[in-house]
């Protein structure tokens, strides 16, 4: 059953893992899941032909055997849900690591955007450098909380998941904001999860796709 | 099996269900599932008893003979797996109706959100009124996509599913902001969904929170 994700043909972010198609190649090498990519360059990202599997115009989408999915954490789960080893098999540790990989896109990802968005995009408005404090104040409240609920545990819940691996790669996004070296247990946390094979495979591979790059 | 989640005592919006335990009464409501609810003064979301059941102190949280679970699209996710009529029974829809849950909480919901904290938290920063039309028009990029891929169908997946009422409830959110005018396609797709028994149980219950504290 081939498997077909798309990424960027051009990551912003120099092969250092960052895109969104990673959680997805991390997810397919846990599980030992072949697949093949497609890359699209930001002006394909935005045509009919991506916009009718990818309604938001993003990557990575995720195609099947009829099936074509979207949102990088509902991929994971499909993958998680159709191989064992990413999700617990007990159905209410099951429904609490689910609850994480929710929490890990629409509790702790949302404030670090905003931070990406304010540095990016909001680069030279004049009022920037001013709400900067508060952006940032915002990410450590979530992380405060997320610290204190990993407590001296090396997981989410037991043993590593899917929620492991999309909050890691969230948590990921803060690296070079100097928020991360705040907290020594979350920055153990995400080397823990760095050091695993299927990590380090698909970091591997996507950064194979910008050395290409710089070679062609 | 009781069902027990957790709500604002005093909640914000007054009784118009736009805090996320309106969510989980829906789909409580929609399975035909009785509910208890536990509710919390913003001082008792913050103590430990609380964070236990729900790392980031939000509510809703929920509990049933043994399971706590958090994150208000997770928590509908769970109860859309273990009744009927909200989720497709076929495996592919399944996973495009959990993606749409996904890009609901992590893709639609984050720009509204900060036009909350924008127009909230940030009122009185002198900054305030230039950041946003910026925020306004990152919300109107996302409609514009969630209308297109709507197209003239009734829901996003076919029939009405988890999908659509972790959306429909995200897009709620708007009311008020006068963004919501200019798209008569998700007028109307919300009015179709505010118009299930289900949803209208679901405010009444919440409504009725409020009325009582009035009286009180």
């Amino acid at each position: 059953m081939p498997v077909t994700i798309t990424a960027f043909a051009d990551s912003p972010d120099e092969g250092q893992g960052m895109a969104r198609d990673m959680r997805v190649r991390w997810a397919l090498e846990e599980v030992g899941q072949p697949y093949e990519v497609e890359l699209l360059s930001f002006s394909q990202m935005k045509k009919a032909p991506h916009l009718a599997r990818q309604p938001f115009g993003q990557i990575p989408s995720y195609e099947e055997d009829g099936l074509v999915l979207f949102e990088s954490a509902a991929i994971v789960l499909h993958i998680a849900q159709r191989h064992r080893g990413l999700l617990p098999d007990e159905q209410n540790a099951r429904a609490r690591a689910i609850a994480w990989m929710f929490a890990a896109v629409g509790t702790v990802e949302p404030p670090i955007v905003d931070l990406e968005v304010a540095e990016l995009v909001e680069r030279d408005e004049s009022w920037s450098d001013a709400r900067l404090p508060l952006v940032k104040d915002r990410i450590r409240g979530r992380l405060d909380q997320l610290v204190a609920s990993l407590g001296d545990r090396d997981w989410l819940e037991h043993a590593f998941s899917a929620a492991d691996l999309v909050m890691v790669h969230v948590l990921r996004r803060l690296e070079g904001s100097g928020i991360l070296e705040e907290y020594s247990t979350l920055c153990r946390y995400i080397d823990r999860a760095k050091a695993r094979p299927a990590h380090q495979r698909a970091f591997a591979a996507q950064l194979a796709v910008f050395n290409n790059r710089q070679q062609g």
